[in-house]
């Protein structure tokens, strides 16, 4: 075992603060990663807090991991010491079930390993990537190619697999009709994607607010859903309705933008369940859809294409000093549109 | 015009009543068509009840219609005196918007016009199938083939053709793991159509009191909704639900049936929003989504296919003198699987 540096909340109560965690030794697959930076994602403060179970203390998260192979396992094929990498939700998965043969470890049928707060097939805790390293096994580890900066490409790990997958489940192309429903940590990735992909892209936020934001990452148009307007002008106008906001919308106004045979996917979890008209999906051939993340072959795939097309996260960068003033910012929405951890900051 | 002889609801609430209506001279592109059979649908009892909405009386349902051309006007090209012909729950359309183009003639931007209590492009209120002949624009006029006996066509119409569009567009075929939940008129075509297709058929029904018939007509299992076990054992189980029912049902606990990237398509509508934790759709990449019957293109190719199947509908005969029996006995879901009425008992 290793000790390294890591911020850490010491119980759901706590603000996070400078500890010390244990990593493994290297197994003849695993990669010993030098982290550069770690992004914060809204996922890291539910978790921390408990909103989504009980947790063990103290808990490192973080799972927007992008650094240096610093190490590898004496059978590790994939990575070599200096490598650039990345390291998103997951650290580990059976690798046998059909989930897992079709590349979709996140549905893994024993579970998949999640980057923090999980218990590893080892039966150890994992700690995420607020961390100076972290030990990986080869094949959740993947490369970020040299046209992105390992701080824009750290939330790519999250928020840009989350977005990525959806759009290209949902077949997202050349003169596709796509909204992105907030413009945040998720929708600001979406947007860009879904411009790169050939789409005419959509925002609809509750405000105005970040409308030249839009605009220059990709967006034709934006609009405000406060303004009732909004849904009258847009009735219909959408194939592809991206949801990105974890809080409660009205489902039925949102999947009549929707045109015939169109699709709203959600990859944000409200805290209970939503009403659904069922006549807004029969009365279009209509279908809501939900994504989670994706799987680590198409986590490649997404940041190959970012950076064929240029895009990266739009980040801050902030030193470990400051993390729990940007958990507050978070919460507040008050973010363009990623915090992204130095890890330098954290020894 | 010319008077027929038909049973239509005097008001929404007074049983059906023999009465003579009207159907227009033929247009050039209008077809006569003499009714062999006419099949009795939920929707027909909900429209005149009125629980859709306040309609003008006397109204003649029935938009399950199988028959034969008995004249057609100067520029009908499509068909002849004497040819085999159904109508189903549309009767004309604008056929110049997109949907209609596309062959989506129900999602007509200037509303489908459909077979009863319907405002039909010249003003008139639409008349439906319970009367002896009807009088329909030649384009939603329907070939029924030879291998299907008219009064086992007659459903196909609705039932048929509102099962075989979701399960096409969701790309249901060999090797497909298919669930029905409902065993009635939609769920017993939805069986024999799944099974055709190739798919693995299931049918969750609220008891095992229709199982040999659903074995019968091609599911390969059949499990009651009503035992517990079943949502445990199921878990993951399917590609494709089609739920057949109008009833409000427990969506998470059914959405957990579909296996990763799974769809569950909904045709009938129930009476109030039902609650949906997105969860179930985001944990699971899945979908819920809705289907309303078909175009006619679609109509004509779902009569194809069944003919070349020996498919079709198991119907109970009745005259007209036991309509508003029937009706009872739909509401009490006592009927194996679809009533039709003998058109020559209308006169």
């Amino acid at each position: 075992m290793t000790s390294v540096t890591a911020y850490a909340a010491p119980s759901e109560a706590a603000p996070l603060e400078k500890t010390v965690i244990e990593r493994r030794e290297l197994g003849p697959h695993d990669v010993l990663i030098d982290v550069a930076f770690a992004g914060i994602c809204h996922s890291d403060i539910h978790t921390v807090r408990g909103d989504w179970g009980p947790r063990q203390y103290p808990l490192a998260p973080g799972h927007e991991i992008a650094g240096t192979v610093a190490a590898v396992g004496s059978e590790v094929t994939r990575h070599a010491v200096g490598d650039r990498v990345g390291v998103g939700c997951m650290v580990n998965s059976c690798g046998e079930c059909r989930a897992c043969l079709r590349g979709e470890e996140q549905f893994c049928s024993a579970g998949a390993v999640f980057t923090y707060g999980s218990v590893d097939r080892d039966g150890t805790v994992t700690q995420g990537g607020y961390s100076e390293q972290v030990v990986v096994t080869e094949t959740f580890v993947v490369r970020i190619p040299d046209a992105i900066p390992l701080d824009r490409a750290a939330p790519l790990l999250c928020a840009g697999i989350t977005t990525y997958s959806p759009l290209k489940r949902w077949g997202v192309g050349p003169g596709s009709r796509v909204a992105v429903i907030g413009f945040g940590g998720l929708g600001h990735m979406g947007v860009q994607i879904a411009h790169a992909l050939g789409a005419e892209v959509t925002v609809l936020s509750q405000t105005l607010g970040k409308k030249d934001d839009g605009l220059r990452l990709g967006a034709d148009h934006y609009h405000a859903t406060s303004d009732p307007a909004t849904f009258r002008e847009l009735r219909g106008a959408f194939d592809v309705i991206l949801n990105t906001v974890s809080a409660e919308i009205d489902l039925g106004a949102h999947l009549r933008l929707l045109d015939v045979g169109g699709t709203m996917v959600c990859v944000g979890l409200p805290p209970a369940p939503l009403p659904v008209a069922l006549n807004a999906l029969i009365g279009g051939n209509r279908a809501l859809a939900g994504s989670s993340i994706g799987g680590i072959r198409e986590t490649q795939e997404m940041l190959d294409f970012c950076a064929e097309h240029g895009i990266a996260a739009e980040i801050e960068v902030i030193p470990a000093s400051e993390i729990n003033t940007a958990y507050e910012r978070v919460l507040a929405s008050d973010v363009r549109y990623r915090f992204v951890i130095d890890a330098a900051t954290f020894a």
